[in-house]
């Protein structure tokens, strides 16, 4: 697996574009994104479970079930949802112009839009970013595509891999956008994913799903959950090679390649978490099962405590502790261990002897690692959270004002 | 039910005092609290479901167990949790120094540690704390033992009620403190409330059961859970009349009672919130049930972009119809409406039509309500939440340094 440029057109087959319309307040930034596939692909996606579910999660999912389309067309600055019944005709409003553009039935269109709820689309702005990406769509046009999904995210995400199968190399892409992690009122999360292999909707799904549960699952910056989080991959074919098959070495090559995509897009969004000073790592191992292990590490990486402990960089293991028993996970504390990278602060339910300008001096860079034990099962897992610090106040308490 | 003065010291037959012995850090501040009934008493208790159970917990467990108690004793600076053996030993040198002091049983003492999380008592201040509670006790020294036990709380909280019976008038009082709740590392809510009615302990654990998930179960400043949170109440019969029988009308005047001074202590934590610059209550209605309203009122407050939206005065409904869409309830958004105040901010799942300038105008007020109905069923919900702010980090993220 080798990291490449070029984000979502890295894959052969693919021209992406991103302008700007005036959709955001700031009418020089890029607001208007649109992905191409050069034929039919297959498509999955992976949705919210919100029942405040934005109309364009609808029209997606619909798509996705029947597992056919060419083209993705994101708008930022607006999320339409909460749009009542006009929120849907919109989604299919805008479908449809890029079908046409494109000459394609509006089936084959995926829209997904971010920003801000309850605000109706401004079809006039959305139709200029439609015809102005059809212009402008390009092979090196990922970079553009990156930036125009963003909201408040500070720097673009895009990512690109070269996978080696037997027959030969093949790609997969990607361009994201977060930051809060799952901020609904900037509903939120988006993912578009291209490759170039050949894979069956099943398959597909399959592996979009294991992708997903150990990526954008495992993350937390808020604990919101946002109306609007998509994640779509694409899959063309045109690399070559026959369908990946369940089973084979190259499927497994391509799933890997693909959680490993997700894996890293995910750090990205939480790198550039609402006002995020820190990347944290939690990991916690000797649970009864995997899943209590997850139940515990998502305590510890959604608590505002730990978070503000992790902000003002204190080594203070007695909210990691607090945390974890309040998780719903039944464990023996007098088997709870904690360490802050190599240093043990916790030991066996009570304080371990460590030097606290050293655990400090831990918690001074920019990304460490949190490793809890429970005790002796073989249960594990990892989980990726930020600070919560002034600047996430700040972003959220002055957002739309 | 008349508020009378004199908080945990009110009700016939109970003495209180607080101290300073240098457990906190500024020694000027009071640190230990002791409240004492003059004849022996029923006793009925609430604590933490936190699998990190402080020492006192269990004890307190107990004591409750066998229904009958004389003292509790509470220290605030230290939380005595996750302090491994020395701990429960610690906790039960305590409750003997107590009993010696008032000539009574070790197991008739509760004993309640609130502050750092992980630091061996300071044993030698506990018995300074002791002794000089036991020379000070006093039937005015409910407002000493407010003091005694707070942390981080700017406020004292206490509070007393005089209740008709059909026999005479009886008294409750308590005290009670928070106020990151529920913040782990100042491992945190206690209350003690005292009563001179006669009740046995089934009822009146009952009845206290009742009040705590009426008051503070239903209140929100961060969502963590301490290792240390406990309701006691004591009920030693002094101001005459026979024992409250459950069925009778005597009974639930005492057992409303209980559950409306518990509710305005409640409250009085989510106001002295860390923090908290606004106090929310937020009214779910028709849900399929009291429970899912009650899951829907928790998301929205403990949700942090619907808190940081209070903090910034932003009445940005999109955020709470989020918050409801995520709390695992289902409901249909097209019958999601929002108001605050009496202003309608979302009608049947979109935007309604209302004067920005006026929505936030309420919300610059220190308190405001916000309601919430799902729909049309017959299911209600009430929670009281507060804002999250600068000060919040702040104050967490600094807190040990």
């Amino acid at each position: 697996m080798m990291a490449i440029a070029g984000g979502v057109t890295a894959p052969k087959g693919y021209r992406a574009a991103g302008v700007a319309v005036g959709i955001k307040p700031n009418s020089a930034k890029l607001d208007c994104a649109l992905v191409v596939s050069d034929v039919p692909s297959i498509v999955a996606g992976v949705f919210t479970t919100n029942v405040m579910k934005a109309p364009c999660i609808a029209w997606n999912q619909q798509v996705c079930a029947r597992g056919m389309a060419q083209a993705a067309f994101i708008n930022s600055g607006n999320a339409n949802a909460a749009t009542g019944d006009r929120g849907l005709a919109d989604v299919k409003a805008t479908a449809a112009l890029v079908a046409a553009g494109l000459n394609l039935a509006p089936d084959r269109v995926c829209v997904c839009s971010t920003g801000v709820i309850g605000v109706p689309l401004p079809m006039d702005r959305i139709g200029n970013g439609v015809r102005g990406c059809l212009e402008s769509l390009s092979p090196t046009g990922g970079g553009d595509a990156a930036r125009a999904i963003m909201t408040t995210d500070l720097v673009p995400k895009e990512r690109a891999v070269e996978m080696p199968l037997s027959w030969g190399k093949a790609r997969l892409g990607a361009i994201a956008k977060g930051s809060g992690m799952i901020a609904p009122n900037m509903a939120t999360m988006i993912c578009v994913i291209t490759t170039d292999v050949s894979v069956a909707a099943g398959p597909l799904r399959d592996a979009l799903r294991k992708a997903v549960d150990a990526s954008f699952n495992r993350i937390c910056v808020d604990n919101d959950m946002s109306t609007s989080d998509a994640v779509l991959c694409f899959a063309n074919g045109q690399a070559g090679g026959g369908a990946l098959a369940p089973g084979t070495e190259d499927y497994e090559t391509f799933s890997a390649a693909l959680t490993g995509l997700c894996r890293d897009l995910a750090q990205d969004l939480v790198r550039d978490g609402e006002g995020a000073t820190k990347f944290v790592e939690i990991a916690v191992s000797g649970a009864d099962t995997n899943e209590n292990a997850q139940k515990t590490a998502r305590a510890i990486a959604t608590s505002a405590l730990c978070k503000t402990a992790f902000f003002g960089q204190d080594p203070n293991w007695g909210r990691i502790a607090c945390a974890a028993g309040y998780s719903g996970v039944a464990f023996d504390p007098a088997k709870l261990s904690i360490w802050i990278e190599d240093i043990q602060l916790m030991r066996d339910g009570a304080a371990a002897a460590f030097v606290e300008a050293e655990a400090a001096a831990c918690m001074q860079r920019p990304a460490f690692r949190i490793r809890v034990s429970l005790g002796d099962g073989p249960g594990e897992a990892t989980y990726w959270t930020c600070d919560l610090s002034h600047d996430y106040v700040a972003i959220n308490a002055d957002y739309r004002t």
